[in-house]
């Protein structure tokens, strides 16, 4: 680490070192021979990436924000019917967005905090009848809850509506699997498990989603993120052909396809079964150490992040305390408990021993804070988990 | 250059070692306290960069397509009367986007591409009066034009438009004093004259440009670049306080405010004499070529690019050899002449050094074509312009 704290946030993550090598990289020009092949396998990785051998990918200069409202923006005509499944601050966010597009939005949320609607609240919802489009929040980053997206998919696809993923924190380090389970349009941005600096809108459109938008009778409500604009550019980029509607982010662009590449050589499968273990020895340790977690049991727990309730008698404060032992950890979120919980990310190139560190982190301020524990407690709880191996 | 060619395109540009080094240093919590400075630092040099004390700067991930995006979604409602002062392709966008928002859209256009609209015969149009905004391209990339933006500004508040300028090719290159001319927003993509990798989109807005925002009775068309959202972001981060709407390109902020700081030790008067100067050496030598310019008049002719018409019987052909030579130029864009001449891109950290290796390259391609000229000629006339100083 070399005096560099390690920064355990739900995004931006820690990056490889060749990424950000990429991205120091000097600057070629948006039509330059290597660039265009840069562009064009990025594009097709991330295809791979999305498990969606069909799909139609997008790289545009933004943030996840600009990919939810590229997606919504595309998708939704004025007076459409949206059911937002709401598990968080990002399916609020959603229902925001499809309403500045005109969409009439209805939502399933949660019975709490911390909890996901159930497969039979969201087929009630959705037997209500005539949605063009469901959203759901794989990962919701402000309360670490995860949702069954294949069981969703499934349901959605079945009573006729497009099916939206925001993967903004799930996208290579949960499972998804785009084109097997029916998912219309699963979205990302770069900071997160997909391992790139902040600055890109990733997102991966299926054949429906596409043929949605062919069909739109009315114009695409903003400018900026109109697929009409992108297309033609995605399409050419990846037959190795220069384009040009905005000049793309260059750096950020090289820096995804190295990190996309690193993502492939690990493997879809692998990458999740690694995700799932290190937040499985790092929810051992809070367990362990007395802490509640947001996600209120473990089917609805995101393997991306962790959110750990403070212990009774200890705030914020052990955070700065985690920080000066070297690990930066991220506050709450969600403005009904902001300052209850706190949040890990583990997502990307995140190891064993990243973890570890953490555990230990939290261990220093929890004890400076004077919190009763028995010392180790979270480490050795963390360590079974870690050698069971995968 | 060690084995590099010289990127001599309108951008990206070359950049600075230093601003490589801040995009690929790693990347901190968007959070963190040296990250918190960097974007409050960044947001208070852009104001000076833009000479307009009392604007209100934004910092977005985006393109400069997303810059004009967000002026037109913002100050824009439907039926609001706009003209268009067009000297090419990104007047013709302009038009586009302001149309998306439901502007009723006039323009002033160039009598021929290569020229600008006179001021009288904008302050013609201006009188068919009740424009809301009037928007003026400063440099059309795509023609090299650069239009008397003082006048211009002049003339739009007299007759009680709100004046935006395009300034994606312009600003920190051309002479631009954003609060004395009176223009009320003023925008950019970092990629040109700014000296960092593309990915931003920066904008600038007086307090007319604020009031008008504040006084809208429809909602902003589109939800990524509602000033709503992003304002008190803004304001938040220059009073070195975090705060979140979505992940701000950490990278890309650290690069533009290392970048911010080199331009204003230049000093803005003499930046803008620097780039007119470069331009003139670099135009004479195109002249001493034999080569006519798009722009039809050293008035309208931008500091930041020159695009000269391919000699009689040279075709793009001979920009591959200038590439073999060391140095990438870029070929031509407006679709009404797109073949027939190139552009060479003179902004930012560019030096004598460069507008001399530039010349030498295309008098070694314009050799190897078989066009008959002078050796040494273009460059004996830059090198006359460069031995005259500032």
């Amino acid at each position: 680490m070399k005096g560099r704290k390690l920064l355990m946030i739900p995004g931006p993550i820690e990056f490889t070192p060749e990424v950000l090598q990429a991205m120091g990289a000097p600057t070629t020009s948006h039509v330059a021979p290597n660039f265009i092949a840069a562009f064009g396998q990025a594009l097709e990785r991330l295809r791979q990436v999305f498990l969606c051998p069909d799909g139609q990918p997008f790289i545009v200069a933004g943030s996840g924000t600009l990919a939810m409202d590229m997606a919504a923006a595309n998708l939704v005509e004025p007076g459409d019917r949206v059911l937002v499944v709401n598990t968080g601050v990002f399916g609020d966010r959603f229902v925001a967005i499809l309403e500045r597009y005109g969409a009439t939005v209805a939502q399933v949320r949660a019975p709490a905090i911390g909890d996901a609607p159930s497969l039979e609240e969201v087929e009630e919802a959705l037997k209500g009848g005539g949605y063009k489009l469901m959203t759901v929040t794989h990962v919701d980053t402000s309360t670490g809850v995860a949702v069954e997206v294949k069981g969703l998919a499934a349901l959605g696809r079945a009573y006729g509506a497009l099916v939206v993923v925001d993967g903004v924190c799930a996208v290579a380090g949960e499972e998804m699997r785009q084109g097997e389970w029916g998912i219309d349009l699963a979205l990302t941005a770069s900071q997160k498990a997909i391992g790139v600096p902040p600055g890109l809108a990733l997102l991966v459109a299926g054949p429906r989603a596409m043929e949605a938008f062919r069909r739109r009778k009315s114009p695409v409500g903003s400018y900026y993120v109109d697929w009409a604009n992108w297309l033609p550019i995605m399409e050419a980029y990846e037959a190795r052909q220069p384009s040009y509607f905005g000049t793309p982010p260059v750096n950020l662009i090289g820096a995804l396809n190295v990190s996309l590449g690193q993502i492939l050589e690990e493997g879809m499968e692998a990458r999740s079964a690694r995700h799932r273990r290190l937040s499985e020895a790092l929810k051992a340790a809070v367990a362990a150490l007395g802490m509640e977690q947001v996600p209120v049991r473990p089917e609805v727990a995101a393997n991306t992040l962790t959110a750990p309730y403070f212990p009774e008698g200890v705030d914020r404060g052990v955070l700065a305390y985690a920080k000066e032992a070297g690990v930066i950890v991220a506050g709450g979120l969600h403005p009904a408990i902001k300052d209850r919980y706190f949040r890990v990310g583990h997502m990307g190139a995140v190891s064993a021993s990243d973890i570890l560190a953490t555990v230990g982190a939290i261990e220093q301020g929890l004890a400076q804070v004077g919190y009763r524990f028995e010392p180790g407690a979270g480490l050795a709880a963390a360590q079974a988990v870690l050698a069971r191996g995968t």
